[in-house]
């Protein structure tokens, strides 16, 4: 098994190690959910302080201009695109996951009207994350003339799902739960073959595996920036859409911010051309600020180097997990083969609620998914080797001594 | 003509003056466009601090339960309800004043659907507010099957235009060109009397002017915190449901914020009962905490004291231009009746985007809307009497002057 001063020797080699000074991490406390909400960035607070108190406070109506308010959602979208394999223009940052992927499937279904009317089914996973979900039965449901959603119980049953009455195939590409990742250029190529549209969730992989939306030739995609680009608490997500489809239809939450001409203040729409048609109404700007501070780190280093840091610590974690806890039956149920891993790794265990309670008692964050799923997500940013071996080194205390069999620990609240 | 001093009599008698010192104005600027952003309360800087160091930095993911940020829309959504004439638990405060109107909307629709399917017009204004046809428009063109849109181009043409096709009638109480306000109850009861929905945008009104939903008997209601909530740059907005509605259908945006076991992560939605419903993503917490800053002045008076002083300032601003300025063919557009005016005056001026920059060359913050309109907000919070004889004095050297007739001030850039 390997020790603990083995890890510190990896830790001493990490390049990426410095980044970590960058991250405002509190004392005490071994990290292991960045990838529900990313650690904050140091420059984050100086940012926000400089919007409130210079732009909205001294500045006030003329920080529009002046402060670059106004294209805030271009200039960040183009910031993150290199990290997704998007170019410049092709992304925005805005509004929420939820509230984009009903722009984008809306959008991929009125292109499917004008193309193949006949395909009317939005086909998905049954273990997508839930809003994914939501917001198409929502969108179903508002259309009515037999639009419908088909959900798969595991992708092995997606070659047959998708037949000639698909219109979209929409999938998040890393499992919040599993861990697992799609082959997101073979997953894109089946959809097309079978005539249908591509349509991506980057929630769990934007800034924690490499991803190249071009590559692959995806058709649409959104995610999340408060995840593992540390972008703050519910920090506006992201929408990208090929270039090849992103003029073809307008997109149903046609706000003011999505015209072409926004203060001509024209009773009819006309929508911008390009992703700018995705924007829709005014952003908040604070929290939209600080997502920069989490992209200038990444710009430091490379998608690359962060995968290879990222597969080196979820193999530890899996190694030390089931070398120290072996005796207490925690059932992996993440990949273990590296192409098919995000950058988070699930446990089950019958207690699994109670063991994650314990653990953030030892300060130790990771985070509990139903049903028994044990969640922890490694984010090579500021995550170091060492960190990993005492996380497991924790949970075996914890598990060992079954401090997890406390009437505290078993008290569910909404969130952890 | 009222003279300085008597302004200076009547600021040193406003009920209101000290709560001034809780805004943090820069010096040397009169601001009048705090219907378009309200100026900063001084507790935000302080709030958003404690936000991002302690909750996000140290709290980390357990904010979402220690810090409150899971029900936070829900709790200043309960804070805001007085000021409209909502009751607890009939609020919430989340995305934007766009995306809420499509909940709105599509709600009422669906709500149509069920009780008179033939009803498939939208009534609304050709001067409304364009972002809320924009959306109207997204909207029809979305459900397609007969849906549509119809503009009347005043007031006066609106009994005419509500009959037996229309299913909902979508009115902003305040005109943001005009100042024009309706009548909401009389709308409302008309809407009503012809088989309507009733649905209110009041991004300006709210915090403006006296407002009581539930006397009106109004069906829905949206809008905006970041004018006079003072809730910084692009602030959440709010939504308000008649409870006798709230239940009756789902809104198609339905997020896993609005499902009644949100963390059971179950596949199929359930809506929450009650406005919770309609919350969908996860909320850029940063600036919605900053919300509850500009709340928390209006708690220290009531909108009764707040629509006084309002119409105190209008009715001066008014008399003040017509006799300074009478040589310069400024034309008011804002109604003269109280009844009828909310808490902002403009003026046609045929060079008036000039005029507007050169007066805030001079430190006086109005601001410009398409055509020829020079618009100016008075906001009872912090604007003084002393100000308003001051900006009008500084308005007529401009227009004596001709100072506005320099290049510089032609330059038409994109939001002021």
């Amino acid at each position: 098994m390997t020790t603990r001063s083995h890890c510190q020797a990896l830790d001493a080699q990490d390049p990426l190690a410095p980044l970590r000074h960058q991250f405002a991490l509190p004392e005490g406390v071994i990290y292991l959910d960045g990838n529900s909400l990313g650690a904050r960035p140091v420059a984050a607070l100086e940012r926000a302080q400089a919007v409130i108190a210079q732009e909205w406070g001294n500045g006030l109506i003329r920080s529009w201009n002046s402060a670059g308010w106004a294209d805030l959602s271009q200039r960040l979208g183009n910031r993150l695109a290199p990290l997704i394999g998007a170019r410049d223009g092709e992304v925005v940052i805005t509004d929420t996951t939820s509230i984009n992927l009903f722009k984008v499937l809306s959008a991929a279904l009125s292109v499917q009207r004008q193309r193949q009317p006949k395909r009317k089914v939005i086909v998905s996973e049954a273990s997508n994350f839930p809003t994914d979900l939501y917001i198409a039965e929502g969108l179903t449901e508002l259309l009515q003339q037999g639009y419908s959603l088909r959900l798969v119980n595991s992708p092995d049953e997606l070659p047959q799902a998708i037949d000639g009455d698909v219109a979209v195939v929409m999938l998040t590409h890393v499992n919040y739960k599993t861990g697992y990742m799609y082959d997101m250029q073979a997953l894109t190529a089946l959809s097309h073959e079978c005539g249908a549209l591509s349509l991506w969730d980057l929630a769990h992989s934007a800034g924690a595996v490499p991803i190249d939306l071009h590559k692959a030739s995806a058709d649409y995609a959104i995610g999340c920036t408060y995840k593992y680009l540390n972008g703050g608490p519910g920090s506006q997500a992201f929408v990208w859409v090929n270039p090849a489809l992103v003029d073809v239809v307008r997109q149903p939450l046609s706000g003011w911010f999505g015209h072409s001409r926004q203060f001509a203040m024209e009773p009819a729409y006309a929508p911008s051309a390009g992703i700018a048609r995705y924007l829709c109404g005014t952003q908040p700007i604070t929290s939209l600020a600080m997502v920069e501070c989490g992209l200038e780190i990444f710009a430091q280093t490379d998608m690359a180097s962060l995968r290879t840091k990222s597969l080196a610590l979820t193999d530890l974690f899996i190694a030390l997990v089931e070398a120290r806890c072996a005796a207490h039956g925690l059932v992996l149920i993440t990949p273990r083969e590296h192409a098919k891993r995000g950058s988070h790794v699930s446990f089950e265990h019958p207690e699994g609620y109670a063991v994650i309670q314990a653990l953030i008692a030892r300060g130790v964050i990771g985070d509990y998914r139903e049903p028994r799923i044990m969640r922890f997500g490694f984010t090579p940013l500021y995550t170091s080797f060492t960190e990993v071996f005492d996380a497991v080194e924790i949970l075996g205390e914890i598990l060992d001594n079954r401090t997890w069999d406390q009437p505290q620990f078993k008290v569910r609240n909404s969130v952890t």
